[in-house]
């Protein structure tokens, strides 16, 4: 396939490859914690107080147990997603700490913000999976928010949703939790159920909550998503090729690492790095280097025979506006092109990771429709081509009152459900809304219809009553 | 190279140029104009009426000589550009006859809209070549405004430009203007220094104006667009399956005609062709079938060996909001990404075609910068990756403060002009502002740093005279 987009040749992944093997080799990666080092000594691995060193064979080995896809299994049956080749998914945002309104007033975030969330994740036709702290309720208490959490993504939607990363004891809770879910712990022991995401702490870092959690995911199961997130300049070298060599040596040494745990586990190669704006130091995930390492990680994932894991609707804007749409539409529809199996951050996210927009969710969401759409293919049968037709029109005809026409015109091109395409007067007489006005009133319907799904009262008891024990022991 | 969107096979773009052949074989296509008959007769073509019929090995024979690749010369060299293979431009939006500005004021374009534009893409540092008609000014009668929109643009912006393909005379105008810009029309015989956009009637149509300008042009060795803009359900077929179909017809029709003309004439083939929305029965340019038919559209061309002309920025929206930029966004990232190198309407549009925005122009510019960083390549050398400096900042250790990050920090990332990085507090000092208003005053700041580029004020007299003579004869 033609496409302006670099190319890794195998000699350039191999050279990538092989940075990582030196870096792992020679500087080694950081692992604070007491399970994780004793687990990489038992398996041979050099370590030198919280740094262990990896062997290329070490990585190898790794690599050929981790699965290339895996289902994530929902409740609902039918809900159930597949990630890896051919096969993704769109999440939501992840981590904002702030819910920003359409006339741009910035507040903490709450419980039934992330509830409100989870109802418009229910509803969507296009979000596939329940994602893990679309917002963080300032209104809860830190320490056990994540039972929250993990409960209202249990109960207000029947999709597979993101498992709870926040310490050993957290990674724990999700699987008790889900254990009860599926009517006993025995039920999930073989089956993917979650998937969490597992930072590094860039430089060739991890953090002991990450660590201890991906090893009780990876001990029960449930998928991992091991990621860097390099701002490059800052926590990364300043070229993009840098930054590929560091977060390969990265993500590999995690990944290994759930290997060891238990081969086969299901793992992500992720990465959300980008660059870090040189005028003010901070992040920017509206950065065209975002969507270029979305594409050049999607590449060395597939090298590797790995599901890939980047952001989607990312952009650097504080509003849903233009600025916002480009940003966004970009970094999605290249992860969605590139061949990214997990997009992450798909809708919502405002100003570099700082906000949630219920309005942007469903701009971003409907973009989310058209990419699907766009990369649907034509049949390219003699039926769809449908030449007949077209000799009967003749030349200068119309097509608008033929019978093919009727028939298939409700169904052969996307419907909106967002997007205006109204003409000038109408849309003067509408008031000259802009789109995040517009999705004002929709967020607003669509919360109105939600429906909670049906579920085992028992087990919904049997859950609350979890969360509520762990809350006062 | 993996992608999402959907690759041709061999099979596939035969099928769709057989259909072609059986409709150009079997209905022929239109020509309401006497010397492209005449041609056609001359030819061997069967003609009945004007409607003229196609042999395969009529196309064939045109393929064997139109170029795959040709340079249009600007007035300053230095802005010559390439079309064909993996070399692509960057155009204006064309055709509107409105302009809208930030407060959704929608007014009538003038003469001094069309001179601002030609002043913003003379000190674009992306758009590659002028536009022809970005708006369509009512302050100027109309049977001689496009000897004043061919003037502005040879002497207000010294890039390459398309051309006036109003009408035989408009398009000999042009010509007679373009051999005065180069010192004689001599200088232009084998010289292509204009593009024009010649469209079809569709289904299976050509107007006498659009005909008469080609032939004219092929003959000077002027480029021609030759493209299809069908609104699947309107004026072609409701599936793309059969709009693949009928444009291929219709464009490697007119490409015929240009080869009989002057074979080795330049040529592009050329479709925007979308969807119909089926609520409204308008045209819609947001909706992702257009972005899905730039895809196959670049295909279809290379399949020809033939350069390809898409839309790019193309949107419903009617202002510069969200739905603008993601509409744009998808359908300018595509035709580049895809291989389509004339790539019309890249800035601008609103409104399906109805209004130029000066500030969704911006927007849009800053867009198609974003896009060429995309698709920048790295270099993945020794010296790019630069594993010392890795293990030198080793773990945990930061880059900010490394002399590498210092050396770099101005050029290694794309800096935006326009797009906002600003943090919350500073953002809300600013006004909380929207892309669209922060642009209006940009667009502001770019008239004035306007300069006019050097022209002999002997060749200025004389295509102003030109111009007054044609109009006062």
């Amino acid at each position: 396939m033609y496409d302006r987009m670099q190319e890794l040749s195998i000699q350039n992944m191999e050279k990538i490859h092989d940075a990582a093997m030196d870096l792992l080799k020679n500087t080694g990666v950081s692992f604070n914690e007491e399970e994780a080092l004793k687990i990489f000594k038992a398996n041979g691995h050099r370590v030198k107080g919280a740094t262990v060193f990896f062997e290329e064979s070490d990585i190898q080995k790794a690599l050929k147990t981790a699965p290339r896809r895996f289902t994530v299994h929902a409740r609902n049956p039918e809900k159930n997603v597949e990630i890896g080749e051919d096969d993704f998914v769109f999440l939501p945002g992840y981590g904002a700490p702030f819910v920003m309104d359409v006339q741009g007033n910035q507040r903490q975030a709450t419980m039934e913000d992330y509830d409100n969330f989870c109802k418009l994740i229910q509803t969507s036709p296009y979000i596939n999976m329940n994602g893990w702290m679309m917002v963080e309720p300032a209104d809860m208490p830190h320490e056990t928010v994540h039972l929250d959490l993990n409960l209202s993504n249990m109960l207000l939607c029947d999709k597979p949703f993101m498992g709870s990363p926040v310490s050993r004891q957290g990674a724990l809770d999700g699987i008790e939790m889900a254990g009860i879910l599926w009517g006993g712990k025995k039920n999930i022991m073989d089956k993917t159920v979650s998937v969490s995401l597992i930072n590094s702490l860039s430089p060739l870092q991890f953090a002991d909550e990450m660590i201890g959690s991906l090893i009780e995911l990876a001990r029960h199961n449930q998928a991992c998503v091991v990621a860097s997130l390099i701002m490059a300049g800052g926590s990364g070298p300043v070229t993009l090729d840098g930054v590929l060599a560091l977060q390969n040596a990265e993500i590999l040494a995690g990944i290994t690492l759930a290997q060891l745990v238990r081969p086969g586990a299901p793992v992500i190669y992720g990465s959300t790095s980008s660059a870090m704006d040189m005028k003010t130091g901070a992040l920017s995930i509206g950065a065209p280097e975002l969507s270029k390492n979305i594409h050049l990680v999607a590449q060395m994932a597939r090298f590797y025979n790995l599901p890939s894991r980047s952001g989607g609707g990312l952009t650097d804007a504080l509003c849903a506006d233009a600025q916002a749409g480009v940003e966004s539409a970009l970094a999605l529809s290249t992860a969605a092109r590139s061949g990214i199996n997990f997009i992450l951050h798909s809708c919502g996210i405002l100003g570099s990771y700082i906000a949630m927009s219920f309005e942007k969710f469903l701009v971003d969401e409907e973009a989310c429709g058209m990419i699907l759409n766009m990369l649907k293919p034509l049949a390219l049968t003699d039926d769809s081509i449908d030449i007949d037709v077209i000799k009967e029109v003749g030349i200068g005809g119309q097509y608008l009152t033929h019978p093919k026409t009727f028939k298939l015109c409700r169904t052969e091109f996307f419907m909106p459900t967002l997007m205006s395409r109204k003409n000038p007067d109408a849309w003067a007489k509408d008031g000259k809304k802009h789109i995040n006005q517009i999705a004002e009133d929709k967020v607003a319907q669509r919360l109105a219809s939600y429906e909670k799904p049906d579920i085992d009262p028992e087990i919904e008891k049997q859950l609350t009553q979890y969360v509520e024990k762990r809350k006062n022991p």
